[in-house]
């Protein structure tokens, strides 16, 4: 079995924490290990290190190898550029078929957390067998604690049978990100989870759907696939990967194919898709607040709030709901709630070209 | 005519900005100019360096030398520790007879804030003309916009005449600050005024008057004034200086003292007392919002707050009347309108040891 990780992001939500040189699964924000290497411990149970493969941009391949000293270097995969998931998917599904035809592989984002590392294993597990029994394409669903317009949704059919204890059900679709009212309808119907973004299928299997709904992509990794440890590999990968479509995996291919499952994903999972997301999954005091890292911090009448500051004392008076994070040369306060907008920041440092701080 | 500047206060709630090596009065708070170099432009058109007397304890005197190179060494008198504005006051007076008997003082608190200094001029200007006549203490006293429990009031008695075209009236009591009903009584009625803290007399009216009010007070001053420029000086003032009360002027003397005046000092004044205060007197933005001295700030949905850091990038996104201050190794962020409880976070360093910040 294989492991594919998937480290193309950038994760521009986490300013400034997050900058062009360090995207978050390069961070150490939910513990002292950074996003990525959580991401490699959890599959490492169930996976050898010299089966999981990462898929990363040029920029960000040396601070990840430093990272990630575990990972053979020729596991360490990197895409010319950024082509969405269904581009990065089919490069990671050749490499695997040169080594092992019709392994499975395990697609795994870089940046997620996950509570209950053993019922991860347990679900990853059971997945992988319906996905060798079945030729199938096979996700892992999260039941929905909250309506979000920020994950896309998969509806579940009828159940198929069990594995290992783990119920599996056929999908009825996959949705895109929902407006608020059709997430309150997905929500309300009972049926829905939100997509993880884990899959779990054999190369040959996502080749073969790839070649089916994206045919165009399929061609382009062919020659690709001739190219791969060729003479010229270095000139021709780029070349052809330029004109890849960019299209996401959910969207090309799993909205459309038939044979797709579910499991759920029961185990703590959270995106970390925000600063609001990481005060989520936080560990707080009784008043609510979140010290982040290691740092002095006085909470005077102060409730619901998330301080990242590692080297200056901090001090919080009369604060309800704030999230405030420290770095070398940059300083976010951003009212709880609001950290998606911690987008717009970056955009305005783009227009103001103050570089140094993206 | 002489100036005595009163320095000896701390300004705690102006943490972090303000520390026990740099008071409030040393700050470059309001302006460019430290509040102290305000303090004394502001009374330069009237009253030359030569005759500017500042007040200030032994911790900071080194400070306030360099920021003052106009004021002649002679003229910054050391307190051997701080026993309040009376025996302050009455040291400043003892000089001041040494040098000019009979002279004018005009005494003034460091660490206050004036918008229109031309009438400042005139007011105290004026005021001194009824001091020398009158042989009376001369208050200046602020027309209240909102219910303050942080000052002392003056209640105003008949009008007893105009001079420079500016209205004196007769004093019918000094009061000590009161509680909030209280200062809603005073502000219902009409005659109440702020205490400025502002007084002007002549040397040896006020010392006339500590003999009559605070004898015990008055025999200690006499004491210190023989010593003054005798060998035994530095022995002889500390040792008495240890054992005079201490009390301030206003509830020592001035609610006692029968020949009392007020002027009315429509100046823009404020005491600055807290960060919420310089708010109040700093240019805003549309939307509220005071950039404190340089930095580069990206407001994002921000309004009615202050945000002081010279150093780093500050990002504030979705926020409300908060008030920020970065310092080199500490940060406060705290809600408007409780910036008096800047205070508290204070004790909670002396109360945990942590020095470094105080």
């Amino acid at each position: 079995m294989y492991a594919v990780i998937m480290a193309g992001g950038r994760g521009t939500r986490f300013w400034p924490r997050s900058r062009e040189k360090k995207p978050k699964h390069l961070l150490d924000i939910i513990s002292e290990k950074t996003i990525i290497q959580e991401t490699i411990d959890r599959i490492k149970p169930l996976i050898t290190p010299d089966n999981i493969l990462v898929v990363t941009g040029k920029k960000h391949a040396r601070a990840l190898i430093k990272q990630l000293p575990e990972i053979p270097l020729n596991n360490i995969i990197i895409e010319p550029e950024g082509k969405n998931t269904a581009a990065c998917i089919g490069l990671a599904a050749l490499h695997i078929q040169k080594r092992i035809p019709d392994e499975i592989m395990v697609v795994l984002p870089s940046d997620h957390a996950i509570a209950d590392e053993q019922e991860f294993s347990a679900v990853i597990g059971a997945a992988a067998k319906v996905a060798a029994r079945e030729e199938g394409l096979v996700t892992i669903g999260i039941k929905p604690s909250s309506v979000q317009t920020g994950f896309g949704y998969i509806e579940q059919a009828d159940s198929f049978r069990k594995i290992d204890g783990k119920e599996v059900f056929r999908v009825k679709s996959i949705r895109e990100k929902p407006d608020f009212q059709q997430a309150q309808t997905y929500i309300q119907n009972g049926n829905f989870y939100w997509n993880s973004g884990m899959f779990i299928w054999k190369a040959s299997t996502i080749l073969k759907e790839i070649s089916r709904w994206l045919p165009d992509l399929y061609a382009g990794l062919m020659k690709i696939d001739e190219a791969l440890g060729s003479p010229d590999e270095a000139l021709i990968v780029p070349r052809v990967y330029k004109k890849l479509k960019s299209i996401s995996i959910d969207y090309g291919v799993m909205e459309k194919a038939d044979n797709v499952f579910v499991l759920r994903g029961d185990f703590g999972w959270s995106d970390v898709g925000s600063w609001d997301a990481l005060w989520e999954i936080s560990v707080k005091d009784p008043k609510g607040n979140v010290l982040a890292g290691k740092g002095n911090v006085i909470f005077e009448d102060t409730e619901g709030s998330l301080v990242y500051s590692p080297q200056k004392l901090v001090a919080l008076v009369g604060i309800k709901d704030l999230i405030i994070v420290e770095t070398k040369d940059a300083l976010l306060i951003c009212k709880k709630g609001c950290s998606q907008n911690v987008k717009k920041v970056v955009d305005a440092l783009e227009e103001k070209k103050l570089k140094k701080y993206l």
